[in-house]
């Protein structure tokens, strides 16, 4: 009944000799004929003859019906995988920002090759978001989509409301552990959860949003005084990337820090672990929870895109194909907590209510409802040392 | 893109009007032409002629192109979903009794009439876990399913372990709340829930097994021993279905009350909530989290299985047809704590090995490994007043 894949796989690091193992030992009808490495020289713990330098070796190798891209270079990333699709091969990738970047270029060439694309392993880990997303909840009954979608920055955040830790010293830990990178700007400053909600968003809405339009802000400006705040109000603070509808035609999408309380099903969500909350029809809430990003997680979730592609598996873009299109919009009031330095920031942001203000010896903040755009057109003003963003419930 | 469904439904209580209000709004493609109910005389909400107590004005409208069964009597849900596929009519159901009852019959006719019937409304309310299970986990990558499937149960069990009730008290709450039933034995004796695990075990490894063939003891002979046993190791217990892999080819099902500790993700899932823990390859754990049953809860999946239906969605029955089969066995050992009163129990029982025994002046109990055979073969002994079986991690 099912498809046999001949699978041809650039790079082979934790997750590739991983899939290598298992597939070795289970009957999934698949077979990994080529790795492509960029580097020829490594030591590598399968036979020479598996391994190859060539990209053209899988690439117009006709018996190779499936690639595997688990490379890091997101341009490269690109090639490969448009190449493959043309080439006639269904493709598996894990990297969001490449995916993100060109979603609706690689939407097209699938329409036009009639060839798959399948990603879930670039979307929190092992959490199946993109499947159910795309086949189970109908955008007309989505209500919203939000989560825990970064390890490294949950991590961070866990050791510093868990365990007392400063932001520095968390980081560094970070580092040393590995879920976090030397410049971890990628992390913390929150691009890479805003490269998973781009693609959370178009399988969520049928929407087309370039990440650069999205407005990201981080938590690499968390200082003491806003962690205190936090504490005294029993909350924790967690960067939560948002996909909501608005209206039957409009989604709002926003990467923030939020100060999150018990009740909120993130509020639970600790160290390297994903979380996503899926608000659907009758007001109900269902929750997804699992390892994010990391070898095997990632694994897993490649694993299962490439068994659904032995049955002829394919995403449909059918939310975007649909007559009645959701548009993307970025006029949104928020409430936040903003501890600033210099007040003009507060007149550029233009709030349109503030319900809190509190001057200090060392610090202050206001709370109050300001309009997103506002905040994405006063980004560089508010991603300085000595100020703070963060949604309020 | 997608096909109108024109819908002839079967029930007309909370989930029919909440799935027609909520249809009534929104831009679907779908239309409920007729309601059948038993009572002609009550009064209802919408104009007289959508209502009929003539199954045949649904079955035999060729314009009715879906038929919702939303009705509580297992064996009248068969007989009208087995009329309705034979008519060529698509099917969604939420009854899992008569689902769980006739799994193989009922695929059996689909295969043959080319219809669909879809049932994620049977299984844990608004949780998609057989939809995930379905399509997303391969049956050789799956380890295992287990979690809270029955929210009475459950919603009793949080009561006595997190406001210190007795089992009396909590299910006295649990009817006077409509959260359990007048007899609550289909609930608190574990038998909702073997039917859920049934159908789980179906999508999950492609094996159709009798309900009657899977061991349930559930928790109506929980004692205030029992519960001070678990306080003093910090267990909470909860009624665990659990389908599990032990070879290639071999799985083992059963529902028991369980003791489980902080760090099980079932641990924190309280009243009336649902809770999935499904572990994939990579030994990675996944968490699906949602309400349970309900109106809502049901009414949510059902209209996800509908709305999915417009695209020609049907289950494909592929772990089954696959052609190395997975076989269901009880042969299995399991680490259990019993308290009894007659010692001819454990000889009984047959336990490979007893790790503590205790007698005190008003109970005893041993903790030891015993095979689920032995469970099975003596059901009647254990399931007594003054015997409390459950499973120890």
């Amino acid at each position: 009944m099912s498809e046999k894949l001949t699978i041809g796989m650039f790079g082979f690091g934790v997750v590739g000799q991983g899939l290598y193992d298992i597939i070795k030992t289970k009957d999934l009808n698949l077979e990994i004929k080529k790795f492509v490495i960029k580097n020829e020289n490594k030591e590598r713990s399968l036979p020479a003859h598996l391994f190859t330098t060539d990209a053209n070796a899988v690439l117009n190798d006709p018996e190779i019906n499936t690639v595997l891209e688990l490379i890091d270079d997101a341009d490269a990333a690109f090639e490969i995988t448009q190449r493959a699709l043309r080439a006639g091969k269904n493709v598996v990738s894990a990297n969001k920002k490449m995916i993100a970047t060109h979603l609706e270029e690689l939407a097209n060439i699938q329409q036009e090759t009639g060839k798959a694309l399948l990603y879930e392993g670039a979307v929190c880990g092992s959490i199946p978001i993109i499947r159910n997303l795309e086949e189970y909840y109908d955008n007309e009954l989505l209500h919203s989509v939000s989560g825990i979608f970064n390890g490294s920055s949950n991590y961070i955040l866990s050791k510093i409301f868990n365990e007392n830790q400063d932001y520095d010293s968390a980081l560094k830990k970070a580092q040393e552990l590995g879920f976090a990178e030397t410049d971890p700007t990628l992390d913390v400053g929150g691009f890479d959860p805003k490269y998973k909600l781009a693609i959370v968003a178009n399988h969520a809405y049928g929407i087309y949003v370039k990440p650069e339009d999205i407005l990201n802000l981080g938590i690499d400006k968390l200082g003491l005084a806003d962690i205190t705040y936090a504490r005294e109000k029993n909350y924790k603070i967690k960067l939560i990337p948002l996909a909501k509808e608005l209206s039957e035609d409009e989604v709002v999408l926003y990467v923030l820090p939020k100060f999150v309380t018990k009740d909120n099903l993130l509020y639970g969500v600790e160290n390297e672990n994903n979380g996503v909350v899926v608000k659907a029809a009758f007001a109900d809430e269902q929750f997804f929870f699992g390892k994010g990003a990391g070898g095997h997680p990632t694994g897993s979730a490649v694993l299962s895109d490439i068994t659904a592609l032995r049955y002829g598996y394919r995403y449909e873009f059918k939310k975007h194909l649909k007559s009645q299109q959701v548009k993307y919009t970025t006029d949104y009031e928020i409430t936040v907590y903003l501890r600033y330095e210099d007040e003009s920031v507060l007149e550029a942001l233009n709030f349109d209510s503030i319900s809190e203000r509190f001057y200090g010896v060392d610090f202050k903040y206001v709370i109050g409802k300001v309009n997103l755009q506002n905040i994405i057109k006063n980004r560089e003003l508010i991603h300085r040392d000595g100020y703070f963003l963060a949604e309020l419930a």
